[in-house]
C-alpha cells in the first residue's frame, strides 16, 4: 500500500520534500526523480534506496512505478507537468505557484474539472500549521463574532539581492493571500499596495516593506505587512478581528529565559524552523489522499484564486491604485465544503 | 507654593480632573469652578474645601486667586477660554481638542507666540502612559532601527447611539494621531480612511470599524484601527516596526489565571482603568510647569497639528481618497527639543 | 487639613519616604526630621520648605507640630519610638520590622490594645501593589477554589558583602511571609529552611539561595525561594494554586521588543522600580488614616505575626528542622475584617 | 529496511503506540501483537495490514519476523519480557516503569551490560518534547549559569478513583524525576515528600497535592508539585534557576483570544494533547536506533535510577522524613555522553 512518488525538480525545496517523504513519513516511497540538470536528478536518485533518475518530467510522469507526482520545478514549468499528470490520471502535488499566469491556472482548472475529480493539491502549507488551525477553529466556532478585519505580517530576516518587488507579492504574500481566504472562507475582490519608507537594508530598488490591502467579498479588510529584510528573524503574525473579540497567533517561543535584565523568548530563524511541522503534515495529508484517490488539501481552485489576487496586487503595485480582482464562478468540483475539509 | 486652579467645565471629565487635583496631587488647590450650568459649578465648589463658583469662564480666568486655568468645557468653547487665559498671562490646560477648527487653533498659536512663552498644555495624556514611554525609549535608543511602519488599534467596548462617524476621528483617533507623531518625532503629511464591513453592533449609520492610514513626512506609514463597539473591553494596541526590529505595547494584565481549560488575563474595562496613572502624571506635570511658569507637556502646536491631520482625515472619510495634510512651518517656540521633553 | 509628619531616621529609606511625602502626595507635610546623625537630620530639614531638625526621636514625637510619626531608623530602635508615639496618642508608621524581637513586638501590641484603637501601621508595602491586589481579588472571588499551595520567589540582582544569612529571612523574606498571610487570610504555624547548592556569586558564608517552607493553619504549603545574587534583575514571582485553578503574578514588562532573534521584555532593575507605585499608595493610605484617626493598613499584629514566623524560620535555618511558630490569640483589636480592609 | 515490530500489551498505551507506528512513522511495521487477553491481541492484529497475534509475549519475542519488541504490558510483567528480548539479542522499548522493583531493574542492567551493547530504551518521552529540549539547550549553553534550583509542577485535571497515593509517585512523578535528571545531567541523592492541605476534589484517602523535594549529587534542589485533580487542564510547568538567570517552559497556547473582558489561551486537556509530538519523536528515534543496532534514547540505567529515586520517595512519603537514594556506580555502558546524546 506504499505509493510510488515521482519528484520533478531536485532543487532546494524539491530536495527538502524528498527528505520528508523518505525519512519521516509512511505510505510513500520516492521512486523517481527528474530535473533539468540530469546529474542533479541522478545524484538525488542515488541517495535513495530505490529511485531512478529520469531525463524529463514527462517521462517520469509516464513511468509505471510512479503513482503520484510532486512538482517542485521552477514556476514557469508547473503548468505543463500538472496538465500531464492530470492527463495521466495521476495525483499531483504542485508547489506554489500552481502556475505563473491566470490563463495557465485556468487551463489546469479546465483539465481537472473535465476529469471530474480532484487530482491536484497546491503547496499552501500554512493551512497545516497548528497555530493557523487553532485560529480558524476559534473563528469558525464564533468565539470572536463575524470577522471585520485581518492584520497580518510576513517578516523575513533577509532576502538575496536577486529578490524583486514582484516576488514580494507572487512568492511571499501568496501565502498570506491564501491563508486569509482560508481563515475567512471568502474570496478577495480587490487589492491595493502601499509603499512606506524603504528599509535601508533592502538591496537595489526593492520596495521593502510594503503593505498589501485586501478586501473580501464580504467586506473584510486585511492589511498584510511584507517586510523581507528585517534582520531579527522569521516572524509570521496574524490577527483576525471580529465583531466581539479578536484572535491572534501567539509567539512561538517554547521557553522564557530571564537574564541580563530581560525576559526573552526565541523568534524562529527561518521558514524551515517556523513551518517544519506544517510541511510534514501537508505531505502526510497528500499521501493519504493519494491512497484514497481524491485530493482534499488546497486545490487548483485555490491556486487559481490566489493567482488572480496576486495579479491584481501586481497591477496595484504598479499603478498605486486599488485594483479589482477578476475571478469567475467557482466550479462545482471546488465547492467550499471540500476545500475547507482539511484532514486533522 | 500651592497654585490656585480654576476649572472651567464641571462635566464628566472636568469633575474627574477636579478629583485628581484634590485628592492625589500636591502643589495645587482647586479654588474656582465655572460651568454653563451654574448650579453644577456651585455644587462642585461646595464639595471642595476652599473653592468659589463663578458665573462665567471669563470671570474665573480674571479672578485673582486663580493662578492657572483648566479648560474642560465643550470643544467649541475652548478657543475663547484658552485665548482669554493667554491674554491674562495664566497657564492653561486644555482638554483635547485644543479647538474645533484649524483656524481657531491658529489664533491660539498666534496669541501664544506673540507672548513668547508656552502657556498652553493640551490633554494628550497618552504621552504620560508608562507603556508608551517605554516604547518611545526603545525607538529613540535605536533598539529597532529607523521606524518604517506603525500598527495601532483603538478599541472601545461600546459607544452611545449619539456617537457619529466624525467622532471616531476627532474624539477617538486624535489620541492615536498625537501619540504616533510623538513616538516618531514626525509630522503627518497625508491621511486616508478605509471602511471595512460594518460591525453589526454599531448603531445607525456609524462607520465602525475604520482603518485610518497616516503618512509621516519621513514616509512612515501608520495604520490605525478604530473599533468602538467591540464589546470585549478597552484595548489599546501599538507596534512600531523598524528596520531591524519591532516594539509593541504589552498586554496590561497583572495576573495570569488558569481555570476551566484556559489561561487568562484581564483586558481593561474602559479608558479610566487603562489610563488612570497617565491622567495623574499628566496633571502632575502640568502643576509642575505652572510653578516654573513654562509649559513643557503637549503644546498648542501639538493641538494644532493634530487638528490639521484630523481635518484631513475627515475629508478623506468623505471622499474615500488620500488627502494631503496642510500644515505651516512650526514656529520656533515649539521647536522639537522642547516639545519632546516630557518630565519623568 | 494637612497633617504634620515627623520622620525619625534620615537614611536611604527615610529620605525616600520624605521625598514621596513632599513631592507626590497630598494631605501631609514633613515638619520634623530626627536622626542619630544630627547633621544629616539638619540637612534633610533644610531641603524642605518648613521642617525642623530634632536632636532626638523622642523630642520629635513630643513636638506640637508633629501630628504623626514615621519611623525609618535602624530596626533595634523601632520599639522605643513606636511605644513613645503610642504613648503620645500619635499615629505612627513603622518601617518593617516592627521590632527586632518577638517580646518587643508584644510590648507594642499591649500598648496599642490598651489604648484601644489602632495607631500603628507597618511598612508591608506589597499589599498596595496592583499585581498582588489583583491576585487577592481572584483568590477571594473563588476563581481558583480553595488554595492548597503557594509558590513564590524573591530574587535580587545582588546584595552587599555585609548581607548575612539571617538577613535573607528577617530583611528579605519577611515581605513574602506577610504577603502570603495576607493573600490567604491565614497565619503560619511552622517553618523549615532548605539550603541548596550555593550560588558561586554569593559572598563569604552566605546561604544563597534558600527555600523557605511555610505551613499555614489551614494546611496550605508555601515554598519561597530567596535568591539574592541572581544578577539578572529584581524579580518577584508568586503563584497561588487552588483546588480548581491557579493565579500568578504576570511579568511586569510594558513593551515586547523583537530584535536579534529574540522577543524581549524588561525585568525591573531593583525594588524601587518594581514597587514604586506600591510605596506611593502605602503612604497615601497612611496619610488618609492619619486624618481619620484610625490606622487601617498592615497592623502591629501583622508586624508581630511576621516576626513570630521569621523567628521560627531563623531557628529552622540553624537546626535544619521544621520549627513550629509560637503565636498567641489575635487580640480583638486586630480581628480580620479590619486587617483585610485595605483602602483602594 | 523496514523493521518488524512486535508489541506486547494491547491496552490503551500499547494501542496508541501501534497507531503511531502504523500511521505516521516510517521504517517500522507492526508484525506481531501479544496480550494476556488473546482476543484483544487478535483484534489489534486483524486491524493491521500484516500482523499476527501471539499467544504469549515470549512466543512473540522468539518469532523470526519480529526484529524489535515494544513492551506496553502491565508493569509487573516488564522484567521478564525485557530480559527475554535482551536474551534474544533484540532491541526492546519498555514503557515506564522499566520494572517495578529496584532488584528487577538491576537484573536487567546486568543482562544488558553482559551483552555489552544497549538494547533497551525506556519510555521517558518528555526528553523528546521540543520545550524541554529548548530548556536543556539553554542550560547546557550556559545561558543561566550553573543551576541551583528547579521548580516543577505536574497537574492533571482528574484521576480515577482507583488512583493511589503511591501512583502519584511511581506513575506520575517518575516523569519529573527523569526529566530533572536529564536537564541537569545529575543523579538524585535524596527525596522528601510534603503533604499540604488536601484538595477536596480528591477521592478517598488520596494525598493530593503533594510536593516532592529532590536533591541532586551537586546540591541542586528540585520541588515538584504533583496535583492530579486540579480540573482546569493538563499543565506541565518547569523552571530551572541558575546562578545568573532562569529558564522556564512557556505556555503552550497557539492563539491568544480576546473576548468578554479577558485575554485567553488554551491549556492542554490531557497528556495526549500536550505530548503527542514527543511520543512521535520518541518512537521515531527508537526505530532509528533499531536500524543502527544500538539504542541511544533513555536507557535501562535511566529506568533503574528513576526507580531508585521513586523508591526513596515512597519511603519518604510513608515516614515523612528525608530519605537517601541508594544508587550504585553507573556501569561504563551507560556513561553520560551516550545517555545525553538524543538524536534530533
Amino acid at each position: 500500500m506504499t505509493a510510488g512518488i515521482g519528484v520533478i525538480g531536485a532543487g532546494l525545496i524539491g530536495t527538502d520534500h524528498i527528505r520528508r517523504l523518505s525519512v519521516g513519513l509512511t505510505g510513500a516511497l520516492v521512486v523517481a526523480v527528474a530535473d533539468a540538470d540530469h546529474d542533479r536528478a541522478q545524484q538525488r536518485a542515488d541517495e535513495l534506496p530505490a529511485a531512478r533518475a529520469y531525463g524529463s518530467g514527462h517521462a517520469l510522469i509516464a513511468a509505471d512505478e510512479v503513482d503520484a507526482v510532486l512538482v517542485a520545478s521552477p514556476g514557469p514549468t508547473h503548468e505543463e507537468y500538472v496538465l500531464a499528470a492530470i492527463g495521466a490520471g495521476k495525483p499531483v502535488f504542485a508547489e506554489k505557484p500552481l502556475a505563473t499566469t491566470q490563463q495557465a491556472c485556468e487551463r489546469i482548472l479546465v483539465a481537472e474539472t473535465s476529469v471530474g475529480r480532484r487530482l491536484v493539491q497546491v503547496g499552501f502549507m500554512r493551512r497545516y500549521d497548528a497555530g493557523y488551525r487553532a485560529l480558524k477553529s476559534i473563528i469558525d466556532g464564533g468565539g470572536i463574532g463575524a470577522p471585520t478585519l485581518v492584520h497580518a505580517a510576513h517578516r523575513n530576516p533577509i532576502v538575496p539581492d536577486s529578490y524583486t518587488s514582484e516576488m514580494a507579492i507572487i512568492d511571499t504574500a501568496v501565502h498570506d493571500i491564501d491563508i486569509t481566504r482560508w481563515l475567512l472562507g471568502e474570496e478577495m475582490v480587490a487589492a491595493q499596495v502601499l509603499k512606506p519608507r524603504r528599509n535601508g537594508r533592502a538591496a537595489g530598488q526593492l520596495s521593502d516593506p510594503i503593505i498589501l490591502l485586501l478586501e473580501t467579498e464580504g467586506g473584510v479588510l486585511a492589511d498584510v505587512e511584507v517586510n523581507v529584510n528585517i534582520g531579527y528573524g522569521y516572524d509570521i503574525r496574524g490577527e483576525v478581528v471580529g465583531e466581539t473579540g479578536t484572535a491572534e497567533l501567539s509567539d512561538t517561543s517554547l521557553v522564557v529565559m530571564r537574564s541580563d535584565g530581560q525576559q526573552r523568548g526565541r523568534v524562529p530563524a527561518d521558514w524551515r524552523e517556523r513551518f517544519s511541522d506544517a510541511y510534514d503534515r501537508e505531505l502526510s495529508d497528500w499521501i493519504g489522499s493519494v491512497a484514497t484517490g481524491e485530493a482534499a488539501g488546497p486545490s487548483a481552485w485555490d491556486g487559481y484564486a490566489v493567482s488572480a489576487v496576486s495579479d491584481a496586487a501586481l497591477a496595484a503595485a504598479r499603478s498605486g491604485e486599488r485594483v479589482v480582482v477578476s475571478l469567475p464562478d467557482r466550479p462545482a468540483l471546488y465547492e467550499r465544503p471540500a476545500y475547507q475539509a482539511v484532514r486533522t
